[in-house]
């Protein structure tokens, strides 16, 4: 396939950085990290699905919130190695703390604080 | 330093990645990678600083170009071994193309086509 020959999996050993930017706003969701599976499973079913390092699997993003990314469209960065999606997120939020963006602390006078508040409830989205 | 103490620089061998969003249009112009050092030059500065992975090497973006980043604010993602800065992208663009983000191909028809025009030529930013 033409789109994933273009892609360079090897400087990370066999993957690829994914950002996940919300289409709507542009802000950032997430990065997540792709192996080649991953990438045509994405491209195939217009829904995000990474590779979790942790637990060495395909990991389609939502399948146990059920909130999914599905794909807007999808960016190759200069060297290859990187790829960026912009994603409508169902259900507004991509970080399992319930907050939109997994990037909700910022650096304020030597420490980090947390900005936003959570849309869910991890407990109840994700069981105890 | 407490900031760094909250960086997870194990998951990825000493490293993290450090995505670059220009503060001013929230678009997302790099991605990169930072070891601890590359960190605290960052904070210490107030330019970033990212770790060559291919050169094994710190590299100050903007050293050779001129073209340097000015941190806005420093983000850090849930599980710690993530961080994204808004910067000031000094000359409008951060990738070595040219072009103004690093992700100016956008996958079309099953090929990557090129978006935007160059901002600079890389032969006289560069030299051959």
């Amino acid at each position: 396939m033409e789109l994933v020959s273009a892609i360079d999996f090897e400087k990370s050993g066999g993957l690829v950085t994914a950002i996940a930017v919300d289409d709507a706003s542009g802000d950032v969701l997430m990065v997540g990290w792709m192996n080649r599976e991953a990438v045509l499973r994405t491209l195939e079913t217009g829904e995000v699905v990474y590779w979790s390092r942790s637990r060495k699997a395909l990991w389609r993003k939502g399948e146990t919130s059920g909130f999914v990314q599905r794909v807007r469209s999808v960016h190759l960065d200069c060297d290859g190695d990187a790829l960026l999606l912009r994603v409508e997120q169902v259900g507004g939020a991509a970080c399992h703390t319930g907050h939109r963006s997994c990037f909700f602390r910022r650096s304020e006078g030597g420490r980090w604080v947390e900005e936003g508040e959570p849309l869910f409830d991890p407990e109840e989205v994700y069981g105890r």
